[in-house]
C-alpha cells in the first residue's frame, strides 16, 4: 500500500481533477437541463475543459452519466449489503423494515439526480442496460438473505426466494420512481412500513 | 335499443369500416417497424385510404397506438374487474391467484403489441399518461378488493389498503414487462403462484 504522504504524479493527480471538474459539470448540467437536452460540448464549457480532454476521461455523455450513476448505486448497494443474519422472524422484520426505508429515503435525498436517471433509463440503451444490471444485483441479494431465513427456519420453503425477491425488489423500485417524480402522497415512512408488512407477513408468517 | 336488422347510413359505415382498416394497418406496421420507426404515412399507405380521410379518424400516430392500447386494455379491465365477493380467506386466495394469472397470460397472448406499448410507454408523453391512468383504474380497484376484505373480517386491518395495493400491482406490472420482453425464464403459472402466496399471505395471514 502507498503511503499517504507519497504523491501522485503530478500528471495523474491533474488527470484525476480534470475528471472530477468534468463530473461535477455533468452533474450540474443534467439537473439544470436533464438527460436529453444536455450536449456534451455544454458540460465541457461549464467545466472549462478541452474537448480532447473530456473525451480521455468519457465517452460522451451517456458514458458521463453512467459514470454519474456509478456513484449514487454504490450508496444504494450499501444499503442492499447490510448483514442479514436475522436470529428471529421479529429481527428479520426489523432490517426489512430499515432497508426499505433507507432505499426509499436514498431516492428522496438524491431525487434530483434521480430523475435524470429515470429520464436517461427511459432513452438510452446504454444506460437501460446499466439500471438493469443494478437491479439483478439488488435482487440477487435480496434472494440470498431469503434462501439464509429459508434455511434457518425462520421462511417459509414453499416459495421460490428467487421470485420473491423479484416481485419484492419490484414493488420497492417501482414506489422509488414515484418518489423521484413526487408522484405520490405519503411518507417514506408509510411506504416502508406498509410494504414490509404485507411481505414479511407473507414469507415470515 | 337499435334492432339489428336495422342499418346503419351507408355514409357512417364506410366511415366505421375505414377506422377499422386503418387500425388494422396501424396495428401491422407498429408490429412490424416499432413504435418510434414507424410513420402515419406508413400506415395510411397500408390501410390503403387517403391523408384526410385518416385524419378524420386520427389526430397522428401517437393517437392512434392509444386507440389500439384500449383494445388490449379492454381485456385487462375484465380481469381487474372479475367479481371479487370472497367468503373465506381461501376463496380470497384462488380468485387473486386467478387474476394474477390471468393477467400476466394476458400480456403473453398479445406480447406483439405489449412491446409496441413498452416502447410507446417510454417515448411519447401521451401514451405514457395513458399508461397511468390505466395503472391508477386498476389500482383503485384491488383497493376496493382488499378493503371489502378488511371490512368482512378476512384481511389484517393495520395496513393501508391504498399503499399495499400500489405495491401488489407494480410487482404485477413488472413481472408483465419482463414476460413482454421474453426475459424471464420462469412460466406464467410459476410467477403467478409466488406472488400470491406472499401477497395472500401477507395480508389473510
Amino acid at each position: 500500500m502507498k503511503k499517504s504522504s507519497e504523491k501522485l504524479p503530478s500528471r495523474k493527480l491533474r488527470s484525476l481533477e480534470t475528471r472530477k471538474k468534468l463530473l461535477a459539470a455533468g452533474r450540474e448540467q443534467f439537473i439544470e437541463s436533464g438527460f436529453h437536452k444536455t450536449t456534451i460540448a455544454q458540460i465541457i464549457k461549464k467545466a472549462n475543459t478541452g474537448y480532447g480532454t473530456a473525451y480521455v476521461h468519457f465517452k460522451g455523455k451517456d458514458d458521463l452519466l453512467m459514470q454519474l450513476m456509478e456513484e449514487v448505486m454504490d450508496r444504494f448497494y450499501e444499503i442492499a449489503e447490510l448483514p442479514f443474519k436475522p436470529q428471529s422472524k421479529q429481527e428479520a422484520y426489523d432490517i426489512i423494515e430499515k432497508q426499505a426505508s433507507l432505499f426509499l429515503e436514498m431516492a428522496n435525498e438524491e431525487r434530483s439526480m434521480m430523475q435524470v436517471f429515470e429520464e436517461a433509463i427511459r432513452l438510452s440503451d446504454d444506460v437501460n442496460r446499466k439500471w438493469k444490471d443494478t437491479r439483478e444485483r439488488f435482487i440477487k441479494r435480496i434472494a440470498q438473505d431469503i434462501a439464509y431465513s429459508q434455511a434457518h427456519g425462520l421462511a417459509r420453503t414453499d416459495v421460490d426466494h428467487h421470485l420473491v425477491a423479484r416481485g419484492w425488489f419490484f414493488a420497492n423500485e417501482m414506489y422509488l420512481w414515484e418518489i423521484v417524480k413526487n408522484e405520490y402522497g405519503f411518507t417514506v415512512e408509510e411506504i416502508a412500513h406498509n410494504l414490509t408488512a404485507v411481505y414479511t407477513g407473507g414469507i415470515y408468517g
